[in-house]
């Protein structure tokens, strides 16, 4: 429950009790999409109201729902509608889900102050005084709600496994392709808000739910603009959220700036009393999509921890000295192994083309998954190793390189790598992307079930971990 | 032909007149690995060399090839030759070619000067006596020449099509992962090498070579270290070369730097002094092996240009504003266009959600190609702007959300994009990694034999066009 005064939080933790659903506005000539969206996963009833439309093939007949003209023919209690509906039918329609009793809409209609015009803020104004504080509103100009344990999604083909993740993204299309590039990463999420022009429900208030939600245990945040006068809240939801946060700001460079305020009218000029205030409180700050979902996974798989000291290990000696450079240049370090580890560890390779100092090259013994797996277990138990970054280039992947004796070689790492979870020191995989990608897809779905995050070049993670290192000297 | 001393550069000009090789050393443990590499494309004969082996099966059959005691005993001249023996028999060897008349050998050998020991540093000197300057060596501890159009190739799975990027690589893992690489974002080779220890034909050498080869247009480069005293031969090679050149420098940091004197025994320690002279001379420098890459997709498509002005389209207003950001973080500009031009794409926007200015937010209007090219042309006849990025999110590429009277939009795209050519500016196409990857490699493969290159995320080619931007004001 929330611990906000609700007029400085608006209070949405009745999410998790959502039942039955409606979609307004169910539309032949889009195909019903957003209705097709909703049922793929949903797990309650679904309801379709559109006053003209009296058959929706496939929908319809008797299994699966009924169409209605109005919200309030429906004979049963709903909880929550996804509106799309001509903006003159708005102000209707927001009085009816009132006197249905819905608990929150999400408003996919534009043309409000996102419009720019006189008559779009003025109908956005007309629409928050129709909604009477009784029926929260995400949007308008917003894809809505994105909850994958209900099954609530407002697209085709989002996944219906929850995760961890919850997400605030106000662009709708950045949510779309957020959630279809976490699709490929393995990352999922508890909930995705977008929120369009945040005309009730805004960022904060997403903020303070998520921080808060039992589903949800690490935020990551697409934000363009907060409205004028909502600083003083965010910091009371910032001090007293424990989750981690990562956020990607749009509208920092001049024209991103100007092009921002065309996107959702949002006010990205107080560029400095955000930032000051998001990194007082330890939000760690990313520059693309790939970073923010990177972060995420590495989050979703270990949480936060120390990262200052990594162990590199590479089959390329090449790639390792290219690494090494790269991870000391993200302000991370690459020390060397105490001594009495190292003697051990140099006792260990016996091929020629190896190097047993950090960075490892283990170059052809690579196959040896025994002493491979002894090298690790003493290079993690380092107590100077915080983390390891290993990179396999995807051609030993290829069968016309296997030979008999390493034929189980695959399995064999898989366990080596076990070594991280048993020091508690998180492994970061590099596979590059090279021509053989089932293959390099089959590797990584068998390390996703043990949790190990897999990238395909340095730079799509070691910006989060330069972050995150920075935050964690804090103190955080 | 080379028009420098002999004694500063070693002529390798007859390179592409090589017609027979031999491989020495052919290892049936090793199950004739590099005898495979070479027969999968070579168009010429090749024979087998190993005194203790009678048979091998699928090559001595009459039609492909025959096996030797000596690289004496064949009966016909050999131009090149891979040797991979035990370094006890690099000696006699080598003696063999030189009398063969062997013009150039590449030596896998290790445990020469790499080893560190005063006997491999002897054995790399008596190595030099042999060959008298007779027979050209590329390493010990190096794989060799990729040479795709005569087929040589000392690993299988290297593609047979030649290109015009030219290829040099201290390090033979990385060279391997390049290839591959390289094969994945459709990039081609004329030469590559890989030249381990250098001990003869060393970085200097190859670079002059590439810089004169007709058969490539663009330098790549990983290098650890260049041997003492060769900087000012590199000078002149670098103020006669006409090409650009692309370098990844490992070890630039402090760890880096030790752990390529163990990789190659490569002298890293003057990265000022050679910095100074490849900045002089335009050489742009990435710092991964995605951005070498990239960068050699670039120049191979579209050679070198102005990279200032940027005209940004994307699907996605969010995405457009987040690409705006870091386009200008790189140094670059996304400039407005000029009023006249303003004016015309103002007309051609009619549906909610676009916005007409730089950035261009086409939404949903993306689907109507024809005002997209009409837009695309007036964009890119703007005198102000030197090239377009163009995000296209790849969930659009869904056959779900395909509606019937958008069915020849991907052919429509296409052409679009011909624009591109038209105004002899440069279109950069991302397509995010999202859960289609057949869907995105379908369409990338259409935008390939138009020469429009893509990429998964912005930062895989910023970092090249700030660099290539930042030489093209110095009036390169």
């Amino acid at each position: 429950m929330n611990d906000y005064n609700p007029s400085e939080i608006k209070d949405i933790s009745f999410l998790s009790e959502i039942q039955n659903i409606a979609i307004i506005g169910v539309s032949k000539s889009r195909n019903y999409f957003f209705l097709k969206a909703h049922q793929e996963n949903f797990n309650g009833k679904i309801f379709a109201i559109n006053p003209k439309i009296k058959i929706i093939p496939g929908f319809d007949d008797g299994t699966q729902g009924k169409i209605f003209p109005s919200i309030k023919d429906i004979p049963e209690p709903i909880d929550f509608a996804f509106i799309a509906v001509a903006k003159e039918q708005i102000l209707k329609v927001i009085d009816d889900c009132v006197e249905k009793g819905v608990k929150l809409v999400s408003i996919f209609t534009s043309e409000f102050s996102d419009s720019g015009t006189e008559e779009g803020i003025q109908l956005e104004k007309e629409l928050i005084k129709h909604a009477k504080n009784k029926v929260k509103i995400l949007g308008p100009n917003g894809m809505g709600l994105y909850y994958p344990k209900k099954g609530i999604a407002w697209r085709l083909g989002f996944p219906s496994i929850p995760g961890r993740i919850g997400l605030i993204c106000q662009s709708g299309g950045l949510a779309n392709l957020a959630i279809f590039m976490a699709k490929e990463l393995g990352l999922t999420f508890s909930k995705v808000f977008s929120f369009g022009n945040g005309a009730d429900l805004d960022f904060v208030d997403l903020l303070a739910y998520l921080s808060k939600d039992n589903e949800t245990d690490h935020i990551i945040i697409y934000l363009e603009g907060i409205k004028e006068g909502r600083g003083k809240v965010l910091r009371k939801v910032l001090e007293k959220n424990k989750k981690p946060i990562i956020l990607l700001k749009g509208g920092v460079s001049n024209t991103g700036q100007i092009a921002a305020k065309t996107h959702t009218a949002a006010l990205t000029g107080k560029n400095e009393v955000w930032d000051a205030l998001f990194k007082q409180f330890g939000v760690i700050q990313v520059e693309t999509l790939t970073e923010l979902l990177s972060g995420a996974l590495i989050l979703d798989y270990y949480g936060t921890f120390k990262a200052k000291n990594f162990v590199i290990v590479s089959i390329s000696g090449g790639y390792g000295v290219m690494l090494t450079d790269l991870v000391e240049k993200y302000g991370l370090n690459v020390p060397k192994f105490n001594d009495d580890i190292q003697k051990k560890i140099d006792k260990l390779f016996y091929m020629r083309g190896t190097s047993p100092r950090n960075p490892i090259d283990f170059a052809a013994q690579f196959y040896d998954m025994e002493t491979l797996t002894e090298i690790f277990e003493l290079a993690l138990s380092d107590k100077k190793i915080d983390a390891m970054i290993f990179d396999i280039p995807a051609l030993y992947f290829d069968p016309r390189f296997r030979f008999l004796k390493y034929i189980n070689w695959e399995e064999n790492l898989l366990n080596a790598l076990s070594t991280g979870q048993k020091y508690h020191k998180p492994i970061f995989i590099i596979i590059q992307r090279v021509d053989f990608p089932e293959i390099r897809y089959d590797t990584i779905k068998k390390l996703r079930i043990k949790k190990i995050p897999v990238f395909g070049q340095p730079k799509e993670f070691l910006p989060f971990l330069q972050e995150l290192n920075k935050n964690f000297n804090k103190g955080n």
